[in-house]
């Protein structure tokens, strides 16, 4: 790590660059075209290779061997990274672990750090964040969160039922959501617990069949809470504060997760656009036609507006606060511009391609496929929206004459 | 089929309606939720279903045991029958074979008729096209074609590569498009021959990877053709004249994929709007939030206007014959505007679902999936736009005062 | 008359179109050009015209002089009025007093037939309809209106304000619905009287100055009503049944406007069409460049989509009724996307006049202008959106096995 | 000026916002509602209160009283200018002048700076540029034009005819762009020439009658040369260069018209969500209903997105310079998206006024009409489309392995 100065994230980020082109890229052909499992195996001789290279951790705190760039840092790498589908694993820097890292680093206990934190952030275990719910339980409302803490003596028993619990299949441990029910007609808002994998009233029940198999190493997992019991000291934060600690993880979840896939997209806006001005049709080459030429300029538009936007909330997040006003309006209108704007750009890629374009050969089919979960989880776009209006209307009103 | 009043399409779609939710839905759901492989077997399976049901064969003639619909007719019972994945599948209205069935009818000699086109048309066989090739052969553009066939003593030897060749897997017998070369200096037009499965020089490499392995049960191949030697009754047509025979399945093609996706995408639309009026959120059912409800309006209007435009088209064709320019150039349009507004549906769909909405579970995810080729076969959407733009450019100098 | 078949609305609408080139678009070009008025005058004489010429009427009553039309043979008939902005005044089928027509054939008393449908369907006179109001009066939702009609003696008395009240300036009449007041506490719902001209209790306050100045020959307008007195005879169908009767004009009223500016729609894809394949650029006519190919393209394609659903909602309407479920749906959908569809081809055919494109000279900036309105009144498509939303739910649940 | 701090742009934005609010915007209410004509007085009014508040001129030089702001300052100023439609006019940062004081402090000699630079720079007079000529002349293909300057003795005859002048109505000079003929068979590219608006050769026809009549004071007009007789000393930059010369005022312009019509738009945002918020219909507020906060959050998204797309091609301005090819991709993208957003934004927020949307007392009809044209002027994106895909080419094959 001693040569990497991390104030300098644009060479860090031609370092990633090189670093996924070289080593991570390789690997991919291999899972996407020869369908090698992404093991956890797999994923720490990532790891280790990156370490190697000096570009692990670029979200993870420097005592633990991370980089610790400010967001303005990790929108030049986590960019870069994101150019393959596992370079944002390789790296250290992909869900749910970015965000438990950002958790874990605002809200965990010294000895929480010490247990939970350290391992995560140094890449050598991955976790899992156990929030939506089957129906009637919580989708993008959590008031309608039905997985339940009861207290018991020298801690607590939760039961309930989770789904889509990202990266629960082979999760050193879980942070749990569950609405807290304390003795004596006390009510509180609902609470984060730290369980641990070999936890028995736990049980991940299967790897839900979502369409991003490639990008998800632990799967989006069914998840059962029956009488699971965890003491005390695995409250994270306070007790009934858990949505106001989930507010740490989000504006910079929401940001990481648009540097990632703008990385992909813009991967495959060079891959498509390569492609066509080598292949011919109707006498000159694909890159001759008009409208072809329209998709690949509305490929670097839409990539162009998206990276100038989450660089521009990056410095929002610094200046003023992972948790300020500014940073939710601005990590909520970003996420939902990038997540529609790379879902635009991986449709032209494959469009460019032709009949191969559904051919997962050229990757670019599988970076559709992967990505179309990216406009739902961490808020789905239509939510998004409505708190982005709600909040222009408290903007306009408070400012009106 | 005594009981089937050919003249009824639509009683004959309810009953297709009913034979694709009792006995096709059921089967669906054990292709994609428990990856029960898609075997020549079901297929017969499914097939045999369907002509018990009195529903199989719109589209193969009358004397070969079919409905012998007319355009109209097929767009009333395609549209119920698309409303599986593999509905098609079963009613023997699918790529490539209803294509295969409009071109054997069209051009083949009387021997040809009873060799393939009978068991095709009765749906005990399966029947493969090999047009598109491999880079620097033909994409969408038919004068690039490279395989080639060469006069030898009593018939033709074909050598070359296709890939992308759907349903070759499988396939009792292979359409191929080559170039003709006749001894002498005398130049052809390519010529289509028929190539039996167990031809020697022909071999199936592999199937390709695309994302529509579901709903193409012979695969998209990759398919070789060494000194393929074929006799002269093995030629489809006349001699030169291919690409003519060819304008035979095409608007027919591109009207009988509409047809189908359009009845998904209804499906789509019919389960994504059930669910988000039994799925709460924020106090109220998903289907009481607006942008909840512009989704499922887009998806009506677009089916509205998709389904309304393909009988407009349908109509074109019966009236005006399936070669006709009306036709063809009804038939572009149609393609081209059911195909993105499919796209569209079953996008908004997955979106309805929210976080389920990537999970295989509610099979809408497999449906975009599988999708996402038709906006590429049988004409990219680009291309169809300039042949559509050439033609009114055409009647608009032709009106000109 | 006695010549004109009405029963061939293709060649009728072949005359209309006839028509509208040699003795209307004359005509439009020194309005639009020459900022030539669209008085009362004018549209006397084109209506003249269009009655020498053997199409005016083809939504009024045969026994007024129209030809009485199904609303399949308007399809064809209005589009052709549509191409040029004043076609549907010299035709008499322009809003409002279309589904004035409608409304007064539906709901008038033989006295009031004979008062005012007779000189309204013979194109004699125009008429308005004053139904929206300024905040927080009613805009979309009835349930806001505030114009109240009291019960004196031997009739009403009206007050209150209106706004886009379109036609009134120059009307003969206009339709006022206001919430009825009867004596004893009795509550009803909205009732609709017959205003004349010169009633002293109404005032047209001024013309709005709105987009759409040359397609509305009567404005629209700010209407004042004090103490306005109507006798009993004025009452439009029955007191408390307001709202009702407008479903009389809703959908046809929707439709009528979707086949107009259709019309107009199409005229503008010509127009652009043709200027580029007459207009150089970079060495070649602009109609080789890809991307305006695609403009072209689109052009047709939504035109050919919103063709089709004009034509089989008119066949729902004219199937099932025009206050049918089904009717009213249809209406809904087809007016929603083809106001926008063509916003869309207007807008692209600006795009293809390049510079000139928003030069009046070419007329197509203007129709792009006039044609802002029409996603908004009869319904913003936002509106539209919920209501589609609504019945679908109503037809997903109800089906529900 | 003294008390103004050039490097504070922040600070000049918020008196420029005070500025446009308290004085700009009484004015353009004028100017739209009661049809006040924009004079070259009414001009002159607005730029004596603009240097009044010390905000006038931000990108002309400081030694001729401007402000002297680089391309990052000028985005915070010129989007405040730009809320009202006649906030660039007071400050004296709009087309054609913009463009022209950025050419001419690049291309002008000493005398020529003196001469027209100095009281353009200072708001004094106004300028226009005369490029575009009417068929077969050239529109966006400079190598199709027509006009001709030929070698006369001292100097130059010009001969030609121009349209979409813009400003040329009123303006104390006009640059001309003229192919050059100079004798002995030399060919040279086209020349730029300073023609003073009482020379006799040139006439302005007339003012077109273009959509955008409010925010262009110059009108866009028919010019004729005729024997336009020019000294040499009336050369800009170099005889032959004026293509060359004109690339000084390319990016330049283009991210000036993206900063004012932000502006616009973002004014256009705010009227119109404060409208929703106090507007009731289906008894809640509109701002409750979701497709309305749909519009608003679409809205804002597509400003924010727009506003950190011209900051980050600002910056590129500044670091790579104005000429860059780096500055010129990025103008090329921030001129095709802002043109486009604007476009989005003030359509929708004419939707959320609803009937009021298209009636000109909301001022946001009015701003949609005059927007129009930002789409098509400085490069149609169509062609600007082109320009950004050959350079995404030239990248991808230039870093080919």
């Amino acid at each position: 790590m001693g040569t990497v100065n991390a104030a300098d994230p644009v060479e860090l980020a031609a370092r990633t660059a090189r670093f996924v082109r070289e080593t991570v890229i390789p690997v991919e052909r291999e899972i996407i075209v020869e369908h090698r499992p992404v093991t956890d195996e797999l994923r720490l001789e990532l790891v280790g290779a990156a370490r190697a290279a000096g570009v692990f951790g670029p979200l993870s705190p420097v005592e633990y061997g991370g980089l610790g760039l400010d967001f303005r840092g990790q929108a030049h790498v986590l960019a870069a990274a994101g150019e393959s589908l596992v370079g944002p694993l390789a790296l250290h820097c992909w869900a749910p672990d970015d965000g438990n890292i950002h958790l874990l680093a605002e809200a965990a206990t010294p000895e929480q750090r010490e247990r939970y934190l350290a391992p995560l952030a140094r890449g050598e275990v991955r976790s899992a964040i156990a929030m939506t719910e089957p129906a009637p339980g919580t989708g993008s409302d959590p008031s309608m969160l039905r997985t339940t803490a009861t207290r018991v003596a020298g801690g607590w028993s939760i039961s309930g039922a989770k789904h889509l619990t990202t990266g629960a299949d082979g999760a050193a441990f879980t942070i749990v959501v569950a609405r807290t029910e304390a003795g004596g007609g006390t009510l509180f808002g609902p609470t984060m617990f730290l369980v641990d994998a070999d936890n028995p009233g736990m049980r991940v029940v299967r790897r839900m069949p979502t369409l991003d198999f490639t990008s998800a190493p632990g799967g989006h997992c069914e998840v059962v809470f029956d009488d699971c019991r965890v003491p005390d000291s695995a409250v994270l934060g306070q007790v009934g504060l858990g949505l106001e600690h989930a507010q740490a993880r989000l504006a910079p979840s929401r940001l990481t997760f648009a540097m990632n896939w703008l990385g992909l997209a813009n991967r495959a806006h060079g891959l498509s656009a390569a492609y066509i001005t080598g292949r011919q049709s109707f006498g000159v080459p694909i890159a001759e036609h008009g409208l072809a030429q329209g998709l690949v300029a509305d490929n670097e538009i839409d990539l162009a507006a998206a990276r100038a936007l989450v660089h521009a909330t990056a410095a929002t997040l610094d200046e003023q606060g992972a948790t300020s006003s500014a940073a939710r309006h601005g990590a909520a209108i970003t996420k939902t511009f990038v997540s529609e704007a790379v879902w635009r750009v991986l449709d032209r890629s494959v469009q460019l391609f032709g009949g191969l374009g559904v051919c997962e050969d050229h990757l670019v089919a599988r970076f559709l496929v992967e990505a179309r979960a990216f406009r739902i989880y961490e808020g789905p776009s239509e939510v998004l929206r409505v708190s982005v209006a709600r909040r222009v209307f408290r903007r306009v009103t408070s400012t009106r004459p």
